[in-house]
């Protein structure tokens, strides 16, 4: 592929600026050289590696392969399952960042937030365009490390500290287990964990609603009708290959990251929308204070990566079928429907029920396909899940870390199709 | 500047594979291409923005320019001295990511911490055996956006949970500016800011030693000699452009940025040389909380560009006047001699004595340059300092945010050489 990429370069720049036939061979030339040079060793040469000076950093690879024998981790909801997309794009979301660009601290010093880059915001606002997810105009618009650091931001923002005493943060059960980790860490007297929003008695309070919710893929509202509530909207999964876009969302705070949008989690970057002026600016103090912002590497990688998402979709609709959220759909269906006949022979596993709806982006009616699967167990003796799984060799995340009980499991769908082949083989042979 | 980085592409080309001399007009053609497709517009263009697929983002430009007249900020230590440094280095220290690589969460999950880049650990190490400034032998590297949130993942890490009193945390005075704010934004029940080191009175805390000092430039040890104190050594400034280097250092806890080592403040990242392993843990387990790790474009990125910056002096030792350090060292001597010799005549302001010492690394004695001006003012009727210099738009940070009076602010040395020059003439003008 990365040949491909590279004769690529040059077959466009043959047309570009017209290098005539006769130096064909020149051009062959120069592309294996640049092909070497700017995307270094070709992945089928055996020889030697060559002069690599701009990939002379080899980066990582993230998890090791997954065997018929070894153990598979679907723990977390590392997204592999987009490279298989992106490898099929060729150079034009890579990012080349010059060694004297972009050094400064401050990206925009005449926006609302000194360190978003604005071509970062402006792929952004012009993807919930496209999808129809949220609304932005009205909105600022902030970034994070990971839509994790905006939460935090958030939470600070929104607990006052007069009082003296923490505002309770809640959310329904299950909810994503590291809300209570991530709330409790540092023992702030801002703000403090209180459970399942079912359980809270009081009015004053954070409300977490993260929709479709991590780790069941159910639809959520925010419970809590007290004036004194106040919400933040986890949004990592409201993209169309997840689940049917049923309205453009628009509550006070609503998060996104681009791990779970296009699969590039290593670039560790999220974004807030935030409708209050107020809470912005202190979401701004909190993203000061503990990073002095975000990087703008990972920001213009992000944008580029954004864009092409974005020009696919409206240069080039009538090839829709093979975008971004048109191919991950299709993979996500694909293990789901090979996910729920494993199950339903299985007889003593369940998963939750089908959803489905009209999708304004789709334009059709469309079957969800939660990132996570939710699977219960009901085998005899079987109380630790987890734990059954992984004496075969599977780690998930059982139920007690979400706050629910032990017999259920969440099961990351995004890994390689390796992980999840395997994992669907050892789940048929349970009885 | 951008044309000759691809024409030398070109010409090493040639080199390379023996594309022969009848065919340079194509590689002119091409070397044109790849610049502009690569390298984006070039600066002296201006006619209209051809093909630039891979530069479509336009990155930030980092603060406005300065006139005679503006406003000059020298509040924050922003780095932009280095430019010039870097805009002579071509394309050997460029990053170019491919789209489909560096996507997990995951770095290296053989290594001590998953989040690390294994290159951006190697050139690290590499850099500080160069430098001589840092032990790495024996000690855990970790990674954070910014040398600020080791920092607190430090605090975090050496704050017991069990005791319910948080630990005092101190620093003699003046202190960093940011270490109260930063210490105290969450109102932590782990730690909180007691103030300058002298005035501490209990044997139990985590004492910050920054050296040189930030923000008057003092070569510091720690203080508290209790064994029930910890400490946390900030060594951000500790490189030869600012400082001689003395030892390699030894400490428990050491960080480091790349902002202030090599100018790349936009790119967010830090690390920290940790000598106990449950401590190293402890960090990383405030990263994972934090952030879920840190970003790997930004690491692929550092890791090229400390590599560019060992290679200069181990491949290419005769040029070294020309290198990194040396470059630094010979702009900040430069802007001190400026400095000093305004001061002298000023008879209104002072400086800190000059401090001069062998340097392990330079091989000679060598007078320090700090990164910051702590500059103090004796003229009557001025109280505010920092209100007196913003009359005369100068921007700096005034002594009481550094636990000290206000007649002395830190004003930053790293800034343009316009904004410095314009800095330099209107304190020349003060009596």
């Amino acid at each position: 592929m990365v040949a491909t990429e590279s004769s690529g370069v040059a077959v466009r720049c043959a047309g570009t600026i017209g290098v005539v036939a006769s130096v064909a061979m020149n051009l062959a030339f120069l592309a294996m050289y640049i092909n070497r040079h700017y995307f270094g060793k070709r992945r089928s040469d055996n020889g030697s590696d060559s002069s690599t000076e701009i990939t002379a950093v080899e980066p990582s690879k993230g998890k090791p392969p997954v065997t018929q024998d070894s153990v598979v981790n679907l723990d977390q909801g590392d997204p592999a399952l987009y490279k298989e997309f992106w490898d099929g794009t060729g150079d034009r979301a890579t990012i080349v960042i010059p060694v004297w660009q972009t050094m400064s601290y401050f990206s925009d010093l005449s926006g609302f937030c000194w360190f978003v880059e604005p071509g970062f915001e402006r792929e952004v606002r012009r993807l919930h365009r496209l999808v129809g997810n949220a609304i932005t105009d009205g909105y600022h618009l902030l970034v994070g490390t990971g839509s994790t650091q905006l939460f935090q931001a958030a939470l600070y923002a929104l607990s006052p500290t007069e009082n003296g005493t923490p505002m309770n943060v809640v959310s329904l059960a299950p909810y994503y287990s590291s809300y209570p980790s991530v709330t409790n860490f540092l023992y702030s007297g801002l703000y403090r964990w209180d459970g399942d929003t079912n359980t809270f008695t009081g009015d004053k309070c954070i409300e977490l609603v993260c929709s479709p919710n991590n780790p069941d893929g159910g639809i959520r509202k925010a419970v809590i009708k007290s004036k004194s509530a106040k919400t933040i909207h986890d949004f990592a999964y409201y993209w169309p290959q997840y689940t049917p876009i049923i309205e453009a969302a628009a509550h006070d705070i609503m998060l996104f990251t681009v791990s779970k949008c296009t699969g590039h989690a290593g670039t560790r970057l999220g974004w807030a929308l935030v409708k209050d002026t107020e809470v912005a600016q202190k979401m701004i103090k909190f993203m000061e204070l503990n990073t002095i912002g975000v990087s703008k590497d990972s920001q213009l990688r992000a944008a580029k990566i954004l864009k092409v998402v974005c020009d696919d979709y409206e240069l080039s609709p009538i090839g829709k079928v093979n975008h971004l959220f048109h191919f991950a759909q299709r993979k996500m269906a694909e293990r789901w429907s090979r996910l729920r006949a494993v199950v339903a022979t299985s007889g003593i596993f369940s998963l939750p029920d089908e959803l489905s709806s009209y999708c304004m982006f789709a334009k059709e009616n469309v079957t969800a396909n939660p990132p996570f699967a939710w699977l219960r167990c009901h085998k005899d003796g079987v109380e630790d899940f987890e734990g059954f799984l992984r004496e075969h060799k599977i780690i998930t995340r059982g139920g007690t870390k979400f706050g629910v009980d032990e017999r259920v499991v969440r099961v990351s769908m995004l890994d390689t199709d390796e992980a999840f082949n395997v994992f669907i083989g050892r789940v048929a042979s349970l009885k």
